[in-house]
């Protein structure tokens, strides 16, 4: 069932990576809410360089709902002690959601460690590093959001490719882990529709926008507009409604070669167009 | 379980896409057969270029065993004008590689219809393209070799992803069809080994390697030589020959800056030495 058309921004967030090459935290922030975008989703090296009380302080002072940090995860490594590293780093992580008020903490989960083929032996990696913070995430009442990366990206950047691996994985973890639905990393996948119902109202954290284009360019950093490529986004989110999902519409955009070149005032403009017309 | 190791190159095929910049089908199967590979996989362009009688009598005086023609497939089209062509044209395919003695017709199904969304509605199409021209195949005793492929090429070029898919539709279409199992295109899939063992011996009709790179700079022409990337082939290869393949293994690699860009001879006697040491 295709979604009904949106008729306001109230619902709209921008990830800060779409803005990423011209902007800083704290511009995007003014950009954003300048132009009545209530909701912003923050990447850890912008909130690094501008510090995380400052982050929370501007955040909180602009009305911004913040739809996630981006991003955790990555725990799949060659050693216990570069593996026990990663852990450490997602514990900052938590803390950083929290003072900054996130929805969820986003979870990239990392592709094979350096020089490995063992995929099952890194999907458990995955899995026993989650579990590893998964108490403390519980404790500080930050969720966890696997996000399910396109297959395209599972050698090196996250060996969770499908719904249906994540819901697996929520199954094992229990409570305190859902997920984030990109439709770049899932539109294509046949069984799509049923593992979003399967997910559920209390497993999907976040829903995220954006497309995909023809031809792609770039593995990573050719993500489109939305409408400009072949993604039926209405469609999909009527999946994600129908399961309940009330939350955010979560723009993320990686594109070296357009977006990130253009001036981010119309590049925000153009989000919002987009959003009310083809999302 | 881990396939035991090769130790002759009886079941070494080659695809002639792998020195498709370098040499015409003749060379092909000349240089080739002069270093020992008994098996070849035919494009059909090069097919075309040849001429199907003389490529016939060429493959059969160098004693080749011609483990597939590349390709049929490309249903999804705009208009029932153009699917009907696009049937014809796997009729066409079915005689070339009845003519040249293929032991499969490969069939990458196609993406999306030009300027559509509706990814369920271009895999119905693929699945009543198969159907239109299955009667003439089994006719014809020439398996039809469904590839699934790679995600990421779900909207331009197959719509076909996972081996779960190809299974169903081989289910739904009954027998003379079957599926080409290629590592660069499932290696990723957490379902693979189980998908595997549901097409069992009767739909395993081809097997294709190459390999997956770190970086990979380019959808399409940047495959790795087998041991250059991070798929597990000998694991692969243990699970088709355990669910009862005992077929040939095809190398296939599309590489348009580095293995199209070597001496063709080279390119053969390298598949051959990773052949023995990390298929």
């Amino acid at each position: 069932m295709t979604a009904r058309p949106l008729h306001d921004h109230s619902r709209l967030s921008i990830n800060d990576a779409t803005t990423k090459a011209q902007w800083t935290l704290e511009q995007a922030i003014q950009g954003y809410s300048a132009q009545g975008v209530r909701g912003i989703s923050v990447w850890r090296d912008k909130l690094a360089e501008c510090g995380v009380p400052r982050a929370a302080a501007l955040l909180a002072d602009h009305g911004m709902t913040v739809t996630g940090l981006c991003r955790g995860g990555m725990f799949p490594a060659p050693t216990a002690v570069e593996r026990r590293a990663a852990i450490d780093d997602n514990r900052r992580a938590i803390e950083e959601a929290v003072a900054i008020g996130a929805q969820c903490l986003v979870l990239v989960a990392g592709g094979l460690p350096k020089g490995a083929k063992d995929l099952v032996g890194a999907r458990m990696m995955v899995q026993d590093g989650i579990a590893a913070v998964l108490e403390e995430a519980r404790a500080a009442g930050m969720p966890l959001a696997i996000e399910p990366l396109h297959p395209m990206y599972a050698a090196d950047r996250c060996c969770i490719n499908t719904m249906a691996q994540a819901n697996d994985l929520c199954d094992r973890l229990g409570p305190g882990v859902g997920i984030a639905v990109d439709v770049y990393h899932v539109w294509w996948d046949p069984d799509l529709d049923r593992q979003i119902r399967r997910a559920g109202k209390d497993r999907l954290l976040a829903f995220h926008i954006c497309d995909w284009l023809i031809p792609t360019r770039d593995l990573l950093l050719d993500r489109g507009m939305m409408g400009d490529g072949i993604i039926d986004i209405p469609l999909i989110r009527g999946w994600v409604e129908e399961a309940g999902y009330e939350g955010f519409h979560e723009v993320e955009i990686f594109s070296a070669e357009t977006w990130w070149k253009r001036d981010p005032n119309e590049v925000v403009t153009v989000c919002k167009e987009r959003y009310l017309t083809v999302v």
